[in-house]
């Protein structure tokens, strides 16, 4: 990892006039710019017709930039294939659930598993990398943009059909098989050959959750093997450049970490605000943070593709005002946009890359602001990025360090409470979120991992929920002598998306010997009462009956088990509210040996290397807690909303 | 109707490894079931290919559930045509409303209207008939499965369209005759030609409502020939032998009375937690009664198949746990099982038949509890099921008698009012509901009876709402000496969908003397204060302008006339709140001669014989208005939450 | 302007037995009606077979009605293709943006660029108008009814794709101006020919907002196009008579002031408590006027109308009872048919036309009342046509003055919006109602008209909003006095709706010396407090910042700059609230010399000649604002609800 922040900023100089790019590229460089992103929408501008490469433009554009002492990521422009590939190629759009064809006129329009698209994006790719590979300008690729971004994962096109039936040939080898595995059975739902099967759309009634979990992981890989053509060829053709995708947040339809295995760096694009409007919350908390964005969902990102990129990420797109996609589209608090970009820093970024240079006056997203206006002249952004390149000058270069507490996310386990849900309401990431904003509220710093991660060093893990217990990930939590915390609906389903013949928590039984013979989904105000600590808390959502050789550490009033514990292993069996969730984890980081601290609301701590940063994201001052007597590098004890401050921070013993 | 309860449940054989049949058998025996149906969805495994039929599997099944006394209800498979069916005759599928064929990958994937299908549903009747018709242990035999769940009876397939065209040709004869019953001289939709009929779907605005009508009544005469055509099969070739059809809950998109007319018996399937879920009531009710279900919905629809079944019904399936399907799914309260069974008991089933014998593990209900766990060990429920059979020992055997009280239910209301709200929410069901709440409310049993049946005998007729009145109802309210409440809408309508001649009520008009003028829809905040008894009610959502030659009995305060009467007759123009509802039939009662009482909120009495029951579906301990002195046979005068008394109740003299 | 008013009546001979027809225009005479609108529905009984003209019913209608003094409106057919017309030329149907044909089956079943349906309706319109054109009885012809309803204006359909690409050619000559106009080099989006664009439809995510609004500039074009050619056939061979055509209410989807450019009076749909519905305001403001309609809503179109009639305009459908189609469809308060007859005139209607004579007692509109019943007695409506009748005899002859304030309408202003909100919720009707409702509660007449109209005399210029400025516009604004009120958005986009080189305001910053730098859209309860006469008031939704060289006139409390002035011309940069709008207009009616009035919830003003009219939609009895001592021709001071009083009113010097 990176010891310092570069800043970047993406840039369509096919957007500008020529005589416009010196200027442009002189002011990022004065501006502390580094790196710019270019390219990645481009394809009607690099290949205007069939074969007609047209590369001018783009050699100047790279030329001007280097000049100006930038360095370039290019974009592969496969994002959006034009018109004139579409025509000769009609089956490269992707068809919805709905059944239409989704046309061109955007971007994204494209199947991934159109064996022509296949070709094209690997000639294209193929031609640039060629012209571009060896620049010396150029130090970093990104492939495509945001994959799978606009619902464009699954594609229920007659491509995808037959490379579906083509990939459970090779799952399943006998029709038998799949037959078993899926429970066909049930409703007489068997084939009599892979090619009976179609895809899971359109039927009467729900269609088969194995059916559909195969076709997710069809598609899923469908992303991998696209990146991976083009990931080929870069590592033929531009050796030594680093390969970065862009991915988006709360982006879950495809599984990131397989992408990103091919990656040398994970990029994500954080848009705050944005993501702000797309939580699940009450309207007072989308009030209270309108302008600030969530305190733990930027941060979440981050330490979820620091694990992506197996320990590397940039921002790659970075909001710097309000933006044009989201319902409301509110200005950043002064002050955000800087105290985003220190904390990407603060988690371990390597690049903060603002989207884009200047606002485009016209097409779909002309009213997303920029670093500049549409105009050319300074939007507010800009004196915060300077704001930024003086912070960066206070702090010394230090890397992010293994958090004490390990978080286990997956793809798949998303996928499975999309595909079954069992309760309107449950899905994956807002219990995700539930587990990691409690951790952040008690000040601690998270390390994000995939499921089959190294565990090695952590003091405490944390699994919100895993329906697919693979037996490696028993072994080595068994293996680890970490305090182990595990949410709902773990364990609760075979790879098959199946029921495990033991019953749930499945394979997890060997270290949680325990059994969950039932469960309900509750609606809102259907709870069970728990006291905690002389209070009373509901627990709503999500209930488990357990059956269990001990007793459970907590009982709700009515008897119902909360809280079970064999050893050090840990099972929560509920969808448990902040305060049930801060109460066990106190316990358990006390008993892991892990110092908590009780955080202001809004107030959110990080430390990389031996410096601590607190964030306030709240519209009141607060208190930052530093120890008595801390020199602060950034900011002061008593920080402003927006308010960054940094000290140094003796590592832990 | 017979004397005594027998306990059913529904067992998949095909699903479990066959050395597993004779260990179910035994415990299901132990248990005391005495049914078991089996086989609806295993057309798969019966004709696995074209022609090939493996009887061999369902031969031991039904040999070893025989060999352990158990009695068999076997199924037809037409729920479920396989792949292969639906392939080589693709015409089966049904097409919704959107145009798009509803696709195989789940159940009910056919279209009524469709030859091939009723060929082959034909076809594999007969062979399994053939063969099993004659078996002892074969007792009944169940059609189908739950015909209309998943709002499969419209159907807008090319076979419907001819079909419908046929139909009118038959119906009307002259297309002139058509044009004028409709009213097609409205917006110039006459057509030249029954050729130029279309189905009513895809308009550019509301398509006419005559014509809507028309596709209902072609729609649910398809399902009526469907069942036919099973059913005489089933006489011909399994003589003596039961013939039910498990109808579901809700469901009112075919005329169920129609369909009933060929089977024996009337069976229904029981969810009172999932359809809790899907009724329009707000949150706090739902949240009261979530783990019982609503007190009046299970009663309702035993009372309503009795009357579908002339008499006769059974709770094929029967809910011993959280389901999958609602969109919460919580467990039933500890004793909700066995009230659920006394209450379909005391309502007069013959039969309650649990769902499912064990929980499957795969595939779309795998998260649908059972008596038993996915791992065959017991669920909950199985100790409520010991505790029906022990109740039941405790029971002299009875037999339900007439209710005082008759009311009215109509397919054909339901689709008029779905057909042409005049306002958003204005629904059959709820409407139904209302009247029959407030008659339970007051301790009444009833009887729910087509329009067109005998209601000799009853001291009260209700007809909460019935558009299309036909003559013979009238004079058949004439004939008989009964108090009769009429509610709003009812003889609104033409045959045709269209406004009567005379203006509503229609026919009614000769015993009720009065003229609708003009009716209204009212949002929710808009209504008329009525004072009744000292204090006031809000009459919302309908509201009628009555011409009439008296006064009303009951005006509201800005005059609007509520109740009118005519010598025993009874009008209500509105949609009547629970209080009115309650004031308007006590004094109906009060004048029949029928005897009331004020339940507590949550309580519910039924009477079979000369026994009398009480339901508790509150969540507080009530007390029970039985006679003082009462001898219980079951339960104690204070009845704790799930609870269920019952004790000699002398017969009304 | 004519100086009375005319009562008309829709009535449908063919719906009725013509022996009833003499009774019925007996009745209508006898009544005071004058004008009564037959045949936009008849197509099928005109033209029963292709070509077989049969209009012998249709002269013994008009016979009877003129006979009896009746004078005649004749619709041409157009709205209603009969069935076998649609079977002959499929491609007649519009197509939906889901991709689904609009079938036959309700009426508007066309698309406006199907060129079979142009040479059908000028076929149709040519014979009908030869027959009829020179009856001296028809005195006015109404083309085709109300375009537009049930969304009918945007097809895309073959004909349509074809249509704008002809169009486009003609509009950019070449592709890459179009290119360029659009800024297609955003996503790859560049056309290599015209033949390449398509329907800016089932893209993956939102279309290019440029190709949106051209397409439906196309659109709207079409119907101007399909209107124009009616009215051709009718000046040739109906000369002499008025052409109408009747526009629905809140319809926005096409350029009614270019339809209207080609006839002689704007005629527009009035249905006030259908309209209530619509509105999106709180349940308890519905609940308010449940039974009045919105004060201003009325109102607000009968003064757009007349600015699209050029000073003429008639109310071709009143309605006179419930209606069928809306969610909710209450009875009007009894008076308020009278009332809001009264209030057309005081607007300056020339006409009001009741819908309908005669509830029909089938197909889709049969729950739409009418003046009688489906019985053919009188229902409530006609003793309040009775009254008009009356009141209009103690009425002197006047015409309506200019209104001392303008304000313009744009109907490509509510597409922009509609095609890029940029903030949930944010529409342009809501807005204009926000400044309409404003200047009416002050008591002021209100003059609504295109953005290009003559705005000599005015005193007051109000601009709700206007995307797209004209330099025309500005010129005009400058030329003249008027002090003038620009609301937010104003000139924020250019023709090729892109955001202006000079940034907004674009051509309006030569007389307004401002920029706006960036907008916030606001989701509800995050607001801007601002303070108002020591009061606090919340600006929500949307939200500028402007950069000005002199401080704005009012801050919110953070210091946001809420309303700018330079010289005689202001700028609110925020959604107003109504304190706000109250406070700003109030300032600038003081400084334009225009007196205002404090008026009471619910009582609205209107002038017509020498008189004013009050008329009361509230609840409660309200006094009016007429001065000491005024003589009432109409009503008193204390005003009942639905009240109507008038008095001679001083002109303004």
């Amino acid at each position: 990892m990176s010891e310092s922040l570069e800043l970047g900023v993406c840039y369509y100089p096919e957007q500008w006039h020529p005589s416009r790019w010196r200027e442009d590229a002189a002011r990022m460089a004065a501006l502390g710019i580094r790196l710019v992103r270019i390219g990645e929408f481009a394809w009607s501008r690099l290949e205007p017709r069939p074969g007609e490469y047209v590369w001018q433009w783009l050699d100047d554009a790279i030329e001007t930039l280097a000049a100006a002492g930038l360095r370039v990521m290019l974009g592969t422009p496969t994002a959006c294939p034009p018109r004139w590939l579409v025509d000769a190629h009609p089956d490269i759009l992707a068809v919805g659930a709905d059944g239409r064809v989704r046309d061109f006129g955007s971007r994204r329009h494209y199947c991934f598993s159109s064996a022509a698209y296949r070709r094209e994006s690997r000639r294209i790719v193929t031609a640039m990398v060629e012209r571009y590979g060896q620049v010396p300008a150029i130090v970093a690729w990104q492939t495509d943009n945001e994959y799978g971004c606009h619902d464009t994962v699954l594609s229920y096109s007659a491509a995808a059909l037959e490379g579906f039936r083509v990939w459970l040939r090779g799952r399943y080898a006998d029709v038998a098989a799949l037959n078993a595995a899926w429970g066909n059975v049930f409703w007489s739902q068997e084939y009599g050959s892979f090619d009976e099967v179609g895809l899971p759309v359109g039927t009467v009634t729900e269609a088969n959750p194995a059916h559909r979990l195969d076709f997710w992981r069809y598609s899923s890989e469908q992303v991998v093997d696209f990146n991976r053509e083009q990931v080929e060829i870069l590592r033929r053709l531009a050796p030594g450049r680093t390969v970065v995708h862009n991915f988006m947040g709360f982006s879950t339809d495809f599984d990131h970490h397989a992408v990103a295995d091919d990656l040398d760096v994970a990029g994500w694009d954080s848009y705050p605000l944005g993501f702000l409007e797309w939580l699940d919350i009450p309207n007072a908390e989308k009030v209270r943070y309108a302008r600030q964005g969530h305190p733990d969902v930027a941060a979440f990102h981050h330490d979820l593709y620091r694990g992506v990129g197996r320990g590397r990420f940039w921002v790659v797109e970075q909001q710097p005002g309000p933006v044009n996609w989201a319902p409301f589209n509110p200005a950043p608090l002064a002050g955000m946009v800087r105290a985003w970009t220190l904390e990407a820093y603060a988690h371990g970024a390597e690049v903060v890359s603002y989207f884009r240079w200047r606002q485009a006056p016209f097409a779909q997203e002309q009213m997303h602001s920029g670093l500049n206006l549409p105009d050319g002249r300074e939007d507010t952004a800009t004196d915060e990025v300077r704001a930024v390149v003086h912070d960066l000058q206070q702090l010394p270069p230090v890397s992010r360090r293994r958090a004490p507490v390990a978080l286990l996310f997956d793809y798949q386990a998303d996928w499975v409470f999309r595909i079954q849900p069992q309760g309107a309401g449950f899905r994956y990431m807002p219990l995700v979120m539930e587990f990691y904003s409690a951790l952040r509220r008690l000040g601690l710093d998270v390390d994000v991992l995939p499921a089959g991660a190294c565990l090695d060093g952590y003091q405490l893990v944390v699994v919100p929920s895993l329906p697919i217990v693979d037996e490696g990930l028993v072994s080595g939590l068994e293996r680890i002598p970490a305090t182990v915390l595990v949410g709902p609906r773990t364990g609760s389903k075979t790879q098959h998306h199946g029921i495990p013949a033991e019953l749930p928590p499945g394979p997890l039984k060997r270290i949680l010997p325990m059994t969950v013979r039932r469960v309900e989904s509750l609606r809102v105000g259907l709870t069970e009462r728990v006291e905690i600590e002389g209070a009373y808390v509901e627990c709503g959502h999500w209930l488990e009956h357990v059956e269990a050789p001990t007793d459970p550490v907590l009982r709700s009033e009515s008897g119902v088990g909360i809280w079970y514990r064999h050893d050090r292993f840990n099972y929560l069996a509920c969808w448990p509210p902040a305060r049930l969730l801060d109460h066990v984890l106190r316990a358990l980081c006390a008993e892991a040996g892990i110092a908590v601290m009780q955080l202001p609301d809004g107030l959110r701590i990080a430390r990389r290397g031996g410096l601590a940063f607190a964030f306030n994201y709240d519209r009141v001052t607060v208190e930052v807690p530093a120890p008595t007597g801390a020199q602060f590098l950034l900011g002061a004890r008593m920080l402003q909303p927006a308010g960054v401050a940094a000290w140094a921070d003796p590592p832990a013993k």
